[in-house]
């Protein structure tokens, strides 16, 4: 083990890669099989089809052996033709830097933009099909996670599938921690992972893709094959008669299979329960101390992430160093346009439990005043209780 | 754990991947850290100087998030712009493959093509330059797995960096079972990873790059950014002041720490001969069994992998599933233009242990006659022990 | 793995056993050895000589295979002898327990007891000394943990040095949480564990001997030989040259090489101060919220337990019962005559931290509440955090 | 990690304790529970049904938190009261060995010994009690590990329930290798482990206890309690409203439970089926190497342990040491009595496999070679092969 003179984090609160399973650690430490083998195809079709009970979905999961930025890069790749109008919804960093990816590939970029604290309202999607009845692709991310607020993937999604554009959700933080599925939303390419909310590691990700999606990449002459960047190349992986067109990343295979049972197991209601519980008390138990949510309303407040703002007068480096080094707790920056005016704490994976809302605001409060400010801890933390205990009562 | 009506091998004598370390499956199943926090930016800057000091180079190491192959490509798309001429040294299937990428990228490419079972002569490659004094990147694959195979890696380096050219080595399953290193063969770009000979799970890629190729790669405005085909993006991922620019595979991170550790602590010179070994008394075992290599000449024969031809009147397939249904071992087919050709006995990391070899050629025999071939198992098994002993007696 | 109809805790903050550090849990995932190979000998010399840096004596830790109850009960066959006069003394259920077990082998049992929530003053043994110059064995639990109160084993320990007393220490749940060594009390004989404060798994037992112990146990014609009972059969296990006498359990060895380098590592002084600190905000916040010490001074209250009175008008049980279904966080109860009349927060190991205090008080308080008892939570968690805030400060 | 200047070995081919199969190591990294919460109290109990369901008895398993070697000490001392009358049958060291602790408790002794190489007459056993119907308890080793040989235990048995008598069988090496349950061999108790055959950690015990076992220890006025001795201490340990009397080694019950897992999953006859061959196939090939079994009729020789003869002219340590440091296999040498008389290849565990044997062969062949012996290797791994592919063919 390397040595380091930084001190890893008593808790982790980040809003991801978060701290996983300790199930899904020791299937992470199963021996490696050659990817080749019978053994080992039938294991990775078994994970693909369990993913797919997960997604609710029938055709198994395409499973791309990177992290899912990689994934949605490849799916702007994949799916977008040199032909095809893109609608990108951009409420959040995540979903303006689609916008990037797309235009590499898009014949053009049309784009609804809204205050990174803010959500898409599904009749400004409905109004732009009205004036563009060419958009053929619409790319929406439902956490953006740099602003911790969601969109209304649902309503969006009846949207799209009405005016028969292509739906591409990025659900990576938002899938596994809230209800939400890929026909939930009528998407044709909905991206998630296990390394947010189903408490896994980072390293691969699962898409489902619709028949429709699937035609429209091989109908793209542009679509990558034999490049990492590739859909299509991986589309029948699962199947033991298609060889691996790479090699597949074996450890986060037996990962995988671990966080999906896991998930299943405890079962997904209760996960997202307690996931929608913890950001609750975490919200109430802020506000009572003092310290304002970044969403505009608590209404896209993420039950994933709660994402406060920076109060007036310090920086989120000096908030973030207080409570690692007073109390061992990790929060997380903002990312780029959100940077620095934000902190984020994570309600993911193992960490989603209420009495981690209790333990965040006390950290969060507890630097706050170190760097100065009055922070109503006691209100804070009984607003926070507040809200768990109701829950448990009912 | 997914349930699978299939065996899992009990030997897993495969080109990779290959069974890995008991401490490397340990280290992966370690706690996910949060990639933004101080301690696993530490961690990830020592983990890329060991691997540099594995791999005796300065720079700490560039560590790209998925398996090799990618990186390959990445390599390609990175390094190649559209005024360089490629020379594409092709010995095999991994070489020819790359000269695909290549072209995707480049002005023009060039190749010198062997036989399968033949190596690169170093001096094609002068002859090569001479003709074409343009010839800006030369592309070579160390050990072409699929045959293997070895080429003179250190005599070609030599030309190239005498005619000025870049050298881009796949170093992948040869590197940590041989001596060979980056600056040995004056490669520009040297690629290789944890899941083969180090004896890891695949996942991760170790690169190095030089100076001049990094300047290269600047200039090259093709060069992918903001993609995972960019290797410009992760160019200072190890310093703590630089952002990773996606989520890298932390559980990967932490076994790719292990994998070094177990390299530098048996010591380097220490694991090169037990793969050679191994290597060894495997060959003169098949030899003595009646069993022919596939590499024209011994001295081009990998160290890290045995190919053997496939006896006139069976098949590959046949062979293969009988040594795993009468004995649990999983050997490797060839690829493309092999298949069907060779069988390959991986002596990688855990297995690259002599006794192997006599469980390799006794499962090859054994199968040899359950399929009513003859195979002298006896004179297999003295010829690979009077290696051993003979080696041991030094 | 078993199905079980009971959810696991998410907090284990119980008197033991505790959750154990990671790195301890990937440790007891190696190799089982055999143990008749010199490597595994050297492996098991080693940590016997680890476990001697970590309690600051010279002599190869005696390492016994099971935990330290049993240790203590063997440690009572192999040292007392049918002429010994015995003193016990007894704070607590653990003390006079010991009693029990000494009778089968003492001469005469001589005891000093006082009250479960009080110390032994050593003025009481002294004075016991002079009544009864023949005593020969002292018997002293440092950490009566189900009471959560200290002995001064240093003062006590002078005190039988000075007399010529062979005295007894089980040090069980004080070792690697607080500053006591077995020269630090003069100990003949030490006893301890990985399964408290060091954090790793119950199942072996560390023991210290003084020469002069081992001489007595020598000459004690009744000491068990052949026996799982024997200390004598163990003395020289960790010497290459002398087989085991029964098989050691490997993983636990295993196990018990981490916990040592965790505590060494991480630095002694560094994990007692967090766990001192743990418990003082607890012992403040409980007080805060108005809920009572069991310990009838702080200063005898244990810097790794902390055991509060049930509240009048409740049961232990209700309050464990609701702090896990509320909460999921698992306290421990009392033992025997403390049973019903306490319970106990346990700061051991890798809860030994500050922000844990928090974390049961909020438990804690939430529990009265939900029972119908008032408590002042904000006060409990302001006194806690006044108490870490302070410490951060220095 | 503790440093050590010996190799560990590559291939461990011991007697135990044997290399576990990883999902037993996975399963040792499990979180550590608090044993006194319900969820612990009731995995235990489902272990200790899982147990049963293994060992074919009804009422749940006895778990003692030592290993085997214990567990028959405190069997002796549980069960044989100051009035019985024991018949030891010794044909090995442990069957010996076990009559010196039945001596500590027993009103007599009455023994049946044999030479170390054979096995025990079921007739003799019939005229044992003829001549002294006032046999109370009669204690069996099934299979005696020191000398690789089996008694037969089904016959015995009988006659021992004709008579009346208790009858202890030490299953420990035998259990999970062959088809030996208690009720098979009418066993009062029934001593087994996971640590040899079952492919397990040592460090606790399986014990199935008859109902007027139990009765006799209940009215054995000298059988412990509050004691590691004790079987009555632990007799409800299994149930949720019973405390345990002692902490449980709760990660060796982790173990314990993927150990019965891989058991049933895998399918009690194929384990057996592997391991009877594994050994069938090692003595085939070692006498045909011309080696000499121990057993003095194959038909009394272990199917989980082989052990031959050390070659006149040489010491067992010379050949354990010679392939250790040629072949990286440890074996091991035998124990008191057989101590420098043989050498033993075990089968055991996930090493049950019939290609070791071939390998077992192979290095003790090499070894013999080194020391200046004549060894017929090939015909040794032609013999073993054609055993082999014989039972393949079936």
């Amino acid at each position: 083990m390397s040595r380091n003179h930084e001190k890893a984090p008593i808790f982790t609160l980040s809003a991801g890669p978060v701290a996983a399973y300790p199930r899904v650690l020791r299937a992470m430490s199963s021996p490696i099989q050659y990817d080749y083998d019978a053994y080992f195809q039938g294991f990775y079709e078994s994970v693909a089809r369990k993913c797919s009970t997960a997604l609710r979905v029938k055709e198994p999961t395409l499973i791309l052996q990177y992290e899912p930025a990689a994934a949605i890069e490849a799916a702007a790749a994949s799916l977008i033709g040199p032909d095809d109008v893109v609608l990108n919804l951009a409420s959040g960093v995540y979903g303006k830097g689609f916008g990037y990816w797309s235009a590499r590939y898009n014949k053009e970029l049309v784009e609804i933009e809204v205050p990174y604290n803010e959500a898409i309202d599904p009749q400004q999607v409905d109004d732009a099909f009205k004036k563009r009845p060419d958009i053929k692709v619409v790319s929406l991310v439902h956490h953006d996670t740099p602003s911790g607020t969601i969109n209304p993937a649902r309503e969006i999604g009846a949207i799209v599938r009405k005016h028969g554009g292509f739906l591409l959700v990025d659900a990576v933080s938002s899938f596994g921690g809230m209800d939400i599925h890929p026909e939930d939303c009528h998407a044709d390419i909905f991206i998630t992972g296990p390394g947010k909310c189903l408490g896994g590691a980072p390293g691969v990700t699962m898409v489902t893709v619709s028949d429709r999606a699937w035609k429209h990449m091989e109908a793209n002459p542009k679509a990558p094959r034999a490049s990492v960047l590739s859909y299509l190349d991986w589309r029948h992986a699962w199947s033991k008669d298609k060889p691996f067109p790479f090699t597949p990343s074996v450890a986060e295979i037996n990962g995988l299979d671990a966080v999906i049972d896991q998930y299943l197991e405890e079962g997904p209601e209760a996960v997202w329960q307690r996931h929608g519980l913890t950001a609750q008390a975490c919200r109430a138990g802020m506000q009572a101390m003092g310290v304002k949510l970044w969403a505009k309303t608590e209404a896209i407040a993420s039950p994933t992430t709660t994402a406060v703002r920076v109060p007036e007068g310090l920086t989120d480096n000096a908030i973030l160093a207080a409570t690692k080094a007073l109390y061992g707790v990790a929060f997380s920056a903002g990312r780029s346009d959100t940077q620095g005016k934000l902190i984020r704490i994570g309600h993911m994976g193992p960490v989603a439990e209420p009495l981690y809302a209790v333990l965040a605001i006390t950290a969060f409060g507890g630097a706050l005043r170190h760097l100065g400010k009055k922070a109503d801890l006691a209100a804070g933390i009984e607003a926070a209780m507040a809200v768990i205990d109701k829950a448990k009562k009912n």
